[in-house]
């Protein structure tokens, strides 16, 4: 492909950072650049503690063991998500609701879940898709009324904010009791695979650590809190290599500049397709007042899926690599059955019509300009 | 510490193959560093397939749940070992029945295996310990009499073999139905965290990439098997980083010399210590006929908790740290109101007076010299 979908940027320090880890002795997880990305994170955006995880899969299954999902334990979610949302609350055996997304946004439709509480109820796990905000007002609410917890999987929401009715504007992943986060190769800072979980409910603090040191207060242990460690708990390996952590730290020390970079594309696209969404043939991502744009993603919303799989062709023969995003979970062969059947009109909407443009920091605005002119092309006109 | 009990090695080749991943536009999960790995593993131990991952931990998970571990299943293995070889099972709901160890070796007593085998037991779980085997055949013939499987925790156990009665070399690993790996800074061949999940029946071929791949078939759509790819299963993200396989494969490139170094350490602490050991003070670890040793640790067996405390105290004041390994899993806060009470002494003796010395590519036989002199101002008296 000329144009690829997604190439991880090297900031130039990654492999520098990770010779300085071997050179200290140190390249198991919880070493020193695990703490300086931990503690970056908890500065910044306001956590009471970070943990970084292998992924951020991994980052959602510590959210189910914290919450002591069981089998018969219901967790209320968007059915247009990665798989990993669902799957990681499966393992503990939770029965998963699926809720339908806006018809605005792919995230989740906050006016559709209250309908779908139950008494077996535990959590909502908002999706922060782009890494634009859910409407978390709203969804606290709920928590607050029903006596749940939330968990934001802000996978893609990494240095995107939140602004409620009080005008406090937060970092997304600060706001619910637990949150998850991403540094897959796709996402704005990378670690290859990688993810971080977000504490802000204090008494989570103490059992976090233990479950990601596999179930022992080695942590503690290492603190000089307890006078030995030893099997305490249920957990897993759930803790990063350093090597992973100083990659990330290489990445987080260019945080600003990436972002910048990701926002002047984002923004490109965006004021070149505006006159041609007026065609009827897509729509454009639209930021609520309350949300940010972290600048994870571009997409467009055809109009049908004919419209999007002709686009993708055309893109693809002019070698620009454009891809939809999620099939709908609640129609996919492991869950369908365990579906209860309802309707999710706009959940399969954007399974057949979202479609994803190239967005990564080495992207040259001459690209994009080529990408648009495909885009016009197959979009400027009335059918 | 002057001499400090383990220091990673770096051959040299490591960020350069890193940025190799990163140049080639792929450092998630699953690309060619990681098929490099895993093929030139298949190669040379004869698996049927590898599959590497972030950990240890998540290769004996991914058996535990390959091998459909529910809530009532028993499974069979020391509990003189890490805490992750029951805990990946316990996550999947097992009842973990503790067995000794040898008189004379860590692992597991094989003669003591089977009568704890009851109408529950599903798996069992054989330790080799420091790289050294456990007795295969026995635990082999275990598992076809009563049709339980055996997973074996290789964790230690890369580049070592063993040979049955029917005079077949195999390497380990490659003999349970499947085999768990660990890549952790102190093992042989290291990427900071890292392991490895090793399958030997083909049974387990297909749903593991699934299992792997978080419950997705995403490996089947890449090869063209396959349309579209979705959820189909359960499963977690369990592959690592291109990152952690790039810099594994460069640990891969330089195996014979690492292990040739290292079995040339292990030999000087034997030769060294062997005319000492008359004092009664400690016992070696004896190589069986059948296993070969792959210089993994170096070991003493000191005759009680005193002696070792005071054989680690007096390393300590020379600046040479030497450490203890396991405690007891039954014993653990955890676990114990869950055992059934038997009295397990060799996993005790080996809890108390199990002492492991420096041991690590870059160690200078003029330390080991130094370290020797210590053990023998200690132990070379009797009491």
């Amino acid at each position: 492909m000329e144009i690829p979908f997604n190439k991880p940027y090297l900031t130039g320090k990654e492999t520098a950072y990770i010779e300085d880890a071997v050179k200290s002795g140190k390249i198991s997880g919880n070493g020193k650049y695990t703490r300086m990305c931990q503690n970056f994170f908890e500065n910044k955006y306001n956590f009471k503690k970070c943990l970084l995880t292998t992924s951020c899969t991994d980052a959602l299954e510590m959210c189910a063991i914290l919450l002591n999902i069981e089998p018969g334990d219901e967790v209320i979610m968007p059915s247009y998500t990665f798989v990993s949302t669902a799957l990681a609350f499966v393992r503990q055996g939770a029965k998963i609701v699926f809720a339908d997304s806006r018809a605005d946004y792919p995230g989740i439709d906050e006016d559709k879940i209250e309908e779908l509480i139950t008494k077996k109820t535990k959590v909502i796990v908002p999706v922060h898709y782009a890494g634009v905000a859910c409407d978390m007002d709203k969804i606290m609410a709920l928590a607050e009324k029903y006596d749940l917890f939330v968990v934001e999987d802000a996978a893609q929401a990494i240095d995107s904010y939140y602004t409620g009715a009080n005008g406090i504007k937060r970092a997304l992943g600060s706001i619910g009791h637990l949150s998850a986060f991403s540094f897959h190769e796709t996402k704005n800072i990378i670690s290859g695979e990688g993810g971080m979980l977000g504490i802000n409910d204090e008494k989570f603090l103490k059992r976090a650590e233990i479950i990601w040191e596999k179930g022992t207060n080695r942590s503690e242990f290492f603190r000089g809190e307890v006078n030995k460690y030893g099997w305490v708990d249920t957990g897993s390996s759930f803790l990063p290599s350093e090597i992973i952590s100083a990659f990330l730290w290489a990445q987080i020390e260019q945080l600003d500049k990436i972002q910048l970079r990701r926002k002047c594309l984002w923004n490109q696209y965006y004021r070149l397709l505006k006159p041609i969404e007026m065609y009827g043939n897509f729509k454009l991502p639209e930021i609520p007042e309350y949300a940010t744009n972290n600048a994870h993603m571009f997409y467009l919303v055809c109009k049908n899926i004919k419209t999007r799989t002709e686009l993708i062709q055309k893109l693809g023969r002019e070698n620009i690599l454009a891809v939809f995003h999620y099939l709908a979970l609640h129609k996919s062969e492991f869950y369908h059955e365990k579906h209860d059947g309802r309707n999710l009109k706009n959940c399969d909407k954007f399974a057949d019509c979202l479609v994803r443009l190239p967005l990564f920091f080495e992207l040259g605005s001459d690209e994009i300009d080529k990408i648009i002119s495909v885009l016009t092309q197959s979009l400027a006109k009335s059918n």
